[in-house]
Parts: C-alpha cells; sequence; structure tokens
C-alpha cells in the first residue's frame, strides 16, 4: 500500500487561521514536504512551525522564480520524484501550502506529477481574498454581486474590461504592477472605490484607502474594488 | 467598556474546517449568536456545536426567507438590538457564519448595524469555492487567469457573457437555477468543461461532471467551470 499525498492549505499566515484538520495531518505527520524561493526561507513552513512532530523529514522543495518558465518546473521533477520516494514506501506526505492550495497555488503542479500513481487529498485552507476582505472588515461580495477576480500583471486594456463587467474585484499579486493598476482604477473613476491591503492577517499587516498606499507594493498584496452599495445595509 | 463582536468563519460544513482562531473563540465564549432559516436547525450552530462552552447563552437570529426583503431586515434589526444589549453589557459575543462572514455571507446585515457603536473583529473561513475545488481535486485557477464569481440567480444573458469573459469559473447557488446554468453552458459548448459539487466537504458531498448532475439541486451547490489548461501541468 503506497502512501497518501496530502496537500494542505495553512491559510494566509496567522497561524491559528490554519484548520483544525491542517493542524491535526501536520501534527501527525512523519514526511512533510514545501517549496520555498531558492535560498529563502520557506513561508509556508514557518506558518506550520509550531505544529511539526520532532523529528519528521523534511522535504524542502527550492522554485527559481524566473519568468522563464523551465526552471521551476525541472524543481517540480525533482521535488516530485523525491516525494514518490516516500510514498511509494507506504508512508504518507503532507504538502505544506500558503493559503489553500488550488487557488492561485503552486500546488498542482506537483499533484499533477503524482496523481496517476498515488491518492492525493486535498485540504482547503482559508484564501488570501477572504483574509484581505476580513482585514478591510467590510463585504466585498453579497447577494446577486458578480465578483471578478483579476492577477496583477493582466495587461492594462484586459485589466479595464474585466473590471468594468464586475460588481467587485480582487485584484492579486499587485506587487510592481501597482502604478498600472492605480492608472486604471484612476481612469475608470473608481479609485476612491479600492482598498490596499498588504501582508493580511500577519504582523505586518496594512489595510489603506488605494490614494494612500505605498509607491511600492510587495508580491503579496492585493486591491479590492467594490461599486455599488446595498441599500440595505 | 463596551464587548467586542467577532464574525467567526467556520468554514464549509466539516467542523474540522473550521480555524483554530474559531474554535478557541467559540469555546471561550460566554454568549454566542447564529442565524437560522426560520423553524429550522442553524447550520451554523450545527458546525460549532462541539465547541460551544457548556452554559453559553445562545441568541438565534430566525431570518425569513423571502424574495422580498423588508422581513429579513426586520430580523436582523431584532438580532441586532439584542446583541447591542449584550455587548453594553461589556460582553463579547461570537457570532457564526457558515463558510467565511463576508462572502457572500449575512454577516454583513448585523455588522453594519453595529460597527458605528461596537469594535468588530472578523475571522475569515474557508469560503464555499475553496472547498468545492478541493473536492473537484484539481485546480480552478492559476498564475494569471481570471476568475469570474457568478451567483446562479443572474439572468441568462448576462452570465453567458461573464462566463466568456473568464478563463474559470465558479457559479455559486446553483439550487432551482440548475436547468437555466446548464442551458447556458451547453449552449457555450462548455458544457464538458463544467464540474457540479454539492454539499462540499460534509458527508453528503456530491462531486459530479455536470452532464451526470441530478436533475434537482440544493441551494448549497456550486458549478465550476475551466477552460484551458496550463500546458506545463
Amino acid at each position: 500500500m503506497s502512501g497518501v499525498l496530502y496537500g494542505v492549505g495553512l491559510g494566509p499566515g496567522d497561524p491559528e487561521l490554519m484548520t483544525l484538520k491542517a493542524a491535526r495531518l501536520i501534527g501527525a505527520a512523519d514526511v512533510v514536504a514545501y517549496p520555498a524561493l531558492a535560498g529563502a526561507d520557506s513561508f509556508a513552513r514557518s506558518i506550520a512551525a509550531a505544529h511539526l512532530k520532532d523529528g519528521a523529514l523534511e522535504l524542502r522543495l527550492d522554485v527559481p522564480m524566473r519568468v522563464e518558465r523551465g526552471p521551476a518546473q525541472a524543481a517540480y521533477d525533482a521535488g516530485a520524484a523525491e516525494i514518490a520516494g516516500v510514498l511509494e514506501t507506504g508512508q504518507d506526505v503532507v504538502f505544506l501550502c500558503e493559503g489553500d492550495p488550488l487557488f492561485y497555488g503552486s500546488f498542482m503542479y506537483v499533484q499533477a506529477r503524482l496523481v496517476d500513481r498515488f491518492q492525493v487529498e486535498v485540504v482547503p485552507g482559508v484564501n488570501s481574498i477572504s483574509a484581505s476582505v476580513a482585514a478591510m472588515g467590510s463585504t466585498l461580495v453579497a447577494r446577486n454581486e458578480v465578483l471578478t477576480v483579476i492577477p496583477g500583471p493582466l495587461d492594462a486594456e484586459e485589466m479595464r474590461a474585466r473590471i468594468a463587467a464586475a460588481d467587485a474585484v480582487a485584484i492579486m499579486k499587485v506587487g510592481r504592477h501597482l502604478g498600472k493598476i492605480r492608472a486604471v482604477l484612476d481612469g475608470m473613476g473608481l479609485a476612491a472605490n479600492a482598498t490596499y491591503v498588504e501582508r493580511a492577517t500577519l504582523a505586518a499587516e496594512v489595510v489603506l484607502p488605494l490614494a494612500h498606499a505605498p509607491d511600492e507594493a510587495p508580491y503579496f498584496s492585493m486591491i479590492l474594488v467594490t461599486k455599488g452599495r446595498d441599500p440595505w445595509i
């Protein structure tokens, strides 16, 4: 009997926003795996740290961050092979995922390489939109409103069209795209409806009206845009 | 000093998908409040049941389900007044919310009535999209893809336009709109790309290709649609 691969969502960063199921699986795991940007600490591991079992085997996947996709895929090949080696011995592997494993996450690259040969179970986590909206402290979307989630790298023209068609918008992965996003929202007269959220739920969390946002945003930042307001609230 | 109102997300239904923070706050609460459909059990309370403190005061908000909005708003008025009475004595109130409090949730009606007078803290939960995607077991959206979230009651014409513009779609609150949604997806040639998920993470969970979905869907069901697939996975 082969082991089971668990893709476990850890939530947005505050370790207390991990689910009970994630904490249980991590606490019982003899083998965990996690991604890390080459040379840096693993954010996923840092969220899970307090629950790791003493002496657990840790498989670290160093993923290079480049526009070119080949090197990262080679890293997933190598990581998946290492995980497969453990699963074949009958041991389970808990793969630690920031946020929610399958919501703009990289777990799919690991899963895709192993799902034909092994049982894979995904444990959902609190995603970054839920975390950012809680930090903002007011509703993004309700009732019959349409929400569109837009990655920051989208070009300005397409971004404008997507925002125009939605009742509410979450723009993810803001980072170096902040200037472009500001210009799009200004041009649409929506800047006053936009909230900037950086590192939601972490100690360094920042929540500001977009007009007061800093000039430089980290990768883990989001802009939330609402349009109308429900007349009943 | 007034008490604090906590809007606590409980996740999609499996009690183990509650966060550690939710479990801690519920376990320590002398007063909890929750919504219920008039005459029925409260789904929110059922998720939280194992963590409720013995002897905790329970404030139940009976919310009538009607198209007409006045009666529900009157129920929120009454519930908010009752909660305010407790907060004024200095006691905290933990408001139990299915899923994520501010993601298509009703907590906003309670919050809106109290936020000017009391401190309100929102604890995000695993939302129904993350839960349904985990049940489906494959990625809905990744990298620079645009996700659009569409409530089932939207009319067919608008639904078609929103689906056409997105890379991936989550259609919430399917219920009695299943026939219309099927027709829209069939007409767009996307039926084969659609997965039907009912009661994600509960014992009664159902996951099927849309073609094999039942003729009647409950309110807590979702249709997930993907278009292209990342060539790298």
